[in-house]
């Protein structure tokens, strides 16, 4: 199993960033298909009281990282990709896991 | 339902961070009660081929904060975290998240 994470910089404005994430951006991610599971996760702090170093992370999950590949090939996954630079003003920070 | 999510930065030495980690964080963090899921994936890759900003992650699913907070202030929660200095010598960072 394999994992994209995608962590979220802090936005210049959380409002106008939560916005498009919930009417825009979500609905894109709702359209591609692929993952076996899909987490939304809003980042709430640390352990020692620090300003967290990321605002939100999402991660999907996929079998095998050719379904991971097909995933974000497709078309609905190249316009969610498009779609961050409308919105993402603190950056993205992108992983692919092997899951263990 | 909340995570904490453990970003590891790449270690000087991997194969001292692999064998330390298998052999000594692994069983210290088994031995921590209360995630009711937990999950370890190893960096692979960025979609565009750039070196990842970070080179494991570890996350842990509680029902809710109190439950995180009850783990990781428990001797064994706080075992696991004394031994990060040992082996983590690319640092961590570690976000407290809400799941929604």
């Amino acid at each position: 199993m394999v994992k994209l994470t995608v962590l979220y910089g802090h936005p210049i404005d959380p409002t106008a960033f939560e916005k498009h994430y919930a009417d825009t951006h979500m609905p894109l991610v709702a359209k591609m298909s692929g993952p076996t599971r899909t987490e939304k996760a809003r980042v709430v702090g640390t352990p020692d009281g620090s300003k967290p170093a990321f605002y939100r992370m999402f991660e999907f999950w996929f079998d095998n990282q050719e379904a991971l590949q097909n995933t974000m090939g497709s078309l609905e996954g190249r316009a969610a990709v498009a779609d961050l630079a409308k919105f993402a003003t603190g950056g993205v920070t992108v992983l692919i896991s092997a899951v263990e």
